[in-house]
């Protein structure tokens, strides 16, 4: 990914993630769908997310331990595979952490581009850990975002935040660090959310939520952890989306909500069914968790930019080559096709 | 694993994978157990097969491509991963394509241990496929049994594998082609079925089956696939055990049954909570589909052995190395730590 990055470009890459997540979003229909599989562990949890649109077939698998940073380990790990359809065999194993971040930010800018007023000039970031630079600079390349303003309790996480984005070559970006998140959200188009706490927290107040703002609600992605207080989704002008209902269900800041409440689709947005933003007054709000398909865009992306810019590859020997591959057990033990025909009746 | 065969030796193999199966089953309780998540496509089914004992996290991709043969192709392929739970690390990649065979073959032979007559000698197997090698070595290497009695409609599957075993050092197999199912049922103590049609077959019919007799039932493995007329299930003689019943309810022999039908899991007969075989005239039925946590058992005994006795290592950078786990924006971009904490004040 680092080697890709240097050659196509970050913006060109964020961007074309997008892209790729959009246009499939359009296509929803065809998607195998399925909330991820997840086992809680002892210091976090361990996840895998499948899914395929008939032609490819795509898994992440993807970690999150919050304690792994006191050991010089990343929180998040991910890797994925993309397998042909037809045949069932892998053709691409990669390395997905920085994908991952790359592909979660791509598709909050892709979500605000339906969901956020198209007059929207400030963000607030609330959160300034491994995800929030790269919202800083989807937003920016994707919606023209200038202004940022940033809030985290953590200053060393606040101060490695501002030094990567100067370190960027874009010079019209505009990041102010704030003291409070009343100062953050102050005069803000788009609220993110990206704090890690693993708990039910209420990061954002209904007295921080003004009309016409759409929150991009990225930190609260797993049962037991939330980052909005429930009033805000409880607004009469607050219009909720998601990603794939059931998963978020279990995962997004609906959890605080009954079942039955009304919520969204993204893909159903994407494709003209039901209606995005529908007035400059809108609250809304991108419930974010992460769902299979932007990752099996993401794969697909990079197999493709892979082949064509020629990126680093290696080969595994990930799958056996059998002579006769009716002859599982004869290749194992190195038989040979020829020498066994003859020596059968 | 070619190389790992050639080192260790195919029987001592399939007997330490059973040993590793049996032990892990003695420990149930301790399994995150689910049922694997299947994605059905045109030609066949793509399969994740996840579990974790606490300790490690273990998951594998296996696909069902009946039609691959006619491409030159394998029709099962796998690999899996084990992973540490403490990081959520990956620290195994392995092909599993013959592991699959291995520790499908082992399972079925421990299981017999529990569930055949303890005087069992002669095994009919009713199909000549990939497995049926491995299904007849790891009876003969685990159970002691030497007279094989065999059928297949295909002649040439039936003559690959009466090749393959008379190929094996082992001379003290007696392996008997037959013409008929009911001739290759004669006299057997032990019936495997390992057939791979993709539909509701009736491979084995009530007359085939006289008291006393395990079956083990390896072909029906996924919806609407099965090989057991539901008569055999039926009958007041038969008890059936499963692997983990939700999966098996979905994808067994028992899909023929009412979900209230009793089955009996195999973990709890290593653990002494419920009965095996009662009697000499039982007629014990292992309805095997494959649980994830022979998988498991099969790659962390894989990852050992290969520690201990050299086998081939190559090193994939699935994971990146970070120099600051906690900047993984300015890991992408390729800054350094050092001038990064330097610039910011």
């Amino acid at each position: 990914m680092r080697e890709l990055v240097n050659i196509v470009g970050l913006e060109r890459v964020v961007s074309d993630i997008g892209q790729e997540i959009e246009s499939d979003y359009a296509r929803w229909d065809e998607f195998d769908k399925s909330s991820r599989h997840a086992v809680h562990v002892r210091n976090g949890v361990i996840e895998l997310m499948p899914t395929s649109d008939g032609k490819r077939y795509a898994f992440k698998y993807v970690t999150g331990h919050p304690n792994n940073t006191h050991k010089g380990l990343l929180t998040v790990v991910a890797f994925g595979v993309l397998a042909d359809v037809d045949t069932g065999y892998p053709h691409l194993v990669a390395e997905m952490t920085f994908a991952t971040a790359l592909r979660t930010a791509a598709m909050s800018a892709i979500a605000a581009r339906w969901l956020a007023r198209t007059d929207s000039r400030t963000m607030a970031v609330i959160g300034a850990g491994a995800q929030s630079e790269f919202q800083v600079l989807a937003f920016h390349t994707m919606r023209g975002i200038k202004n940022f303003r940033l809030f985290d309790t953590d200053g060393a996480a606040a101060r490695k935040l501002v030094h990567n984005i100067q370190a960027l070559p874009q010079h019209d970006i505009c990041l102010t660090p704030c003291k409070s998140i009343e100062m953050t959200v102050d005069g803000a188009d788009v609220i993110t959310t990206v704090t890690a706490d693993k708990r039910k927290a209420t990061v954002l107040m209904p007295k921080h939520v003004h009309p016409g703002v759409h929150i991009n609600a990225v930190g609260g992605d797993c049962p037991g952890k939330t980052e909005l207080h429930v009033d805000i989704l409880l607004r009469p002008d607050a219009k909720i989306f998601v990603e794939y209902e059931p998963q978020t269900r279990l995962e997004g800041e609906i959890q605080q909500l009954d079942a039955s409440s009304a919520v969204r689709e993204f893909g159903d947005v994407v494709r003209g069914r039901v209606a995005g933003r529908e007035s400059d007054l809108d609250v809304t709000i991108f419930d974010s968790v992460g769902f299979a398909l932007e990752d099996f865009s993401t794969l697909r992306y990079l197999s493709r930019i892979n082949q064509e810019r020629g990126g680093q590859r290696e080969y595994i020997d990930l799958i056996p080559e059998l002579d006769d591959p009716k002859d599982l057990f004869g290749s194992l033990m190195g038989s040979r096709r020829g020498s066994r025909l003859s020596a059968v009746r």
